[in-house]
């Protein structure tokens, strides 16, 4: 408990500076040449870009001052002090900090796309790694209704590291394409850390305190920084997170989904992630056509954001395109408008699919709502989680 | 045995994809404004900067494949698993990983000067409460002849973790400031390394032998690394390695100095640096004026670097900068010019030094000079390890 308040303290005082650094750093951002112009504001000022890095080295830095304060107890007595767990933290900031590297060298070089899908791999080695030493439990634990079939448990041995940096990447790039208007990025991964904590201090109480606790070392100082980093990219934007923040987001949150072994319960708080990455696997795929860019329209004149469009030509279209369109339209997802030749479409992201549905917005509105429906997901998540998972699971 | 054939395999592939990845991404780094120009040649192309950053990322990534292989035993018997060398090296790679990241923000943001001394000592952090929890020994062995007043022993306490920050903090800056011609920053540094490495292997038969196992398993991939980062920045430079490259070398020596116990040892191989750092005092410490830059002078007709050089007006000169004077005239250590209101030395760099001595010298002379100054060094620093140190330490 001790530990936990003097933690408060630290993402409190972390909290302050990373809002006090922002704006004072922000003129050598732009200096630098990282920044970007607001595409949905009438204004075309630049706006600093990759700010994630200056909460995300806080983050890191605070995270670091902690370490001696959580092991506090286990340094009186070196002989019996926890270093697996100390390995654990350690591995898992190594994660983060990978990520943050990399997420600064991508806004800086604009990488491309197979760096962005190896480098979340690489990062999470020391991860995997700790995890094979610490548990090298690569058991799923069946679900009654299939336990006739596949018994308690099923080992999936080498798969299950396969499936556990897939997660990092999972976690890294969905909060990555569920971007593009202000406040999204930041505002999200605020929902998703308050999930996670609120799950935590649920589950302090439960035989997996210890992992709960590790979890919330991780996510309160995340936390702290990030609603520093919301305060000044809340709309009108003053700085812009850029790929950094993104990559950071996902590795802390899969560090603290495989080293705290819920990673099932953080996929059900990634549930808008997941819905706006399956939306748009026909453009990522390129099976429906992918502009550059896939953010909503601006119209200056009545300062609301509309659903930005694609167009299909309807004799290169093929039987899954066509498919596809079909259960889209009868899903009722997609606003579809057809002549003799074409089909245009909204382009297919979640931001879109609620534009289309609301009508022309306010871009504030928009994310508000977007935020919104995360909470509201979460709350899907946690019946998901107790009510319903004793049907599936002894408790 | 088994594991340094695997590492060095591992390396020598590691030297390969860097060599390559340096030419391919080189554009990338130009189109971000990551450029210099190089001031020592008549043409005026654009030169990538900060390169470090792609030699660091591979040394990082090679140290993460090889952790599995170095912890193979241990994972056979996962109940005696060495927690504690695992969190040693995690906590090393951590330190080298945050300096990465803050010199490779420093080339790109150009930071002040006092981050530049705040963030080694953070990134230091994880390195220090990794010695605190696995050797808390803060004791010097004290010189034999020093003992009837000392003791055999001084535990300097909370001291020694000052003295190991600082340790952090002087080598990464050490050969930032010996730097400015082609491929002198990577040539010390690999001329370091190799030295590190052949005291290594001295010592893999005395009873530290782990210690310098450690060592090993960090300095050949980061000596592979930065071979390729030499072959592409030796003279004419093809890329400039930047702040990135000095810091990670810095913190890598510090890190290896510090968890395997041969600080003094290092600080020895570290002379030339030494010598640059104290001759530099004056100009650093503004007690002589010091200019933005004090890179040689380059003579576009002769092609040859002469001394670059300074004024001082005498009514300005205080008491101290005379008694530096005199002192460093004494010593032959300056080329003095005197006329009525002023004074015109050279500035008080290594480099500067060798070319008053040497006369007007070319680029690639002056590099390889100083890189055999740091190699006669090495030998020097191995005739104090090993003959003297026996008059002073009991063998």
């Amino acid at each position: 408990m001790f530990e936990i308040i003097i933690l408060l303290i630290l993402s409190a005082v972390a909290y302050f500076i990373t809002a006090e650094l922002i704006p004072n750093l922000s003129d050598l951002f732009i200096k630098a040449g990282l920044f970007g112009i607001d595409l949905c504001k009438t204004n075309k000022k630049k706006v600093p870009e990759a700010i994630g890095v200056v909460s995300g080295c806080v983050f890191l830095v605070t995270s670091f001052i902690f370490i001696p304060i959580v092991f506090g107890n286990g340094l009186m007595d070196t002989q019996n002090f926890p270093h697996n767990e100390f390995a654990e933290l350690l591995a898992g900031l190594l994660s983060i900090c990978c990520m943050l590297l990399l997420g600064f060298a991508d806004d800086v070089l604009d990488l491309r796309w197979r760096y962005k899908l190896l480098l979340p791999t690489m990062a999470s080695l020391p991860l995997l790694v700790v995890y094979y030493v610490n548990f090298n439990s690569t058991t799923f634990v069946v679900p009654i209704p299939l336990r006739q079939w596949l018994g308690i448990s099923v080992n999936i041995g080498f798969l299950y590291y396969i499936y556990m940096g897939m997660l990092a990447v999972f976690c890294t790039n969905a909060i990555n394409i569920l971007a593009g208007i202000n406040g999204l990025e930041v505002g999200q991964s605020v929902v998703i850390a308050l999930s996670i904590i609120i799950f935590d201090i649920i589950e302090l109480r439960g035989d997996q305190y210890k992992a709960h606790t590790f979890s919330l070392h991780i996510m309160i100082p995340y936390l702290a920084t990030t609603l520093a980093l919301l305060k000044h990219n809340w709309y009108p934007s003053k700085v812009f997170v850029g790929d950094t923040f993104c990559y950071v987001s996902g590795m802390t949150f899969a560090v603290v989904a495989i080293l705290s072994h819920f990673s099932k319960t953080v996929l059900l708080f990634f549930l808008p992630q997941i819905i706006n990455f399956l939306y748009s696997v026909p453009q990522l795929f390129h099976i429906i056509p992918c502009p550059r860019h896939r953010l909503p329209k601006y119209s200056e004149e009545t300062d609301l954001l509309h659903a930005s469009r694609t167009i299909i030509v309807k004799k290169d279209m093929t039987f899954i395109t066509k498919l596809i369109l079909q259960v889209l339209t009868m899903l009722h997802l997609t606003d579809k408008v057809e002549d003799e030749d074409c089909i245009n479409i909204n382009n297919m992201t979640l931001i879109n699919l609620f534009l289309i549905k609301l009508g022309p917005t306010s871009e504030v509105q928009l994310t508000t709502t977007l935020m919104a429906f995360q909470v509201f997901c979460t709350c899907v998540a946690f019946v998901v989680r107790y009510p319903m998972a004793s049907y599936f699971y002894d408790s």
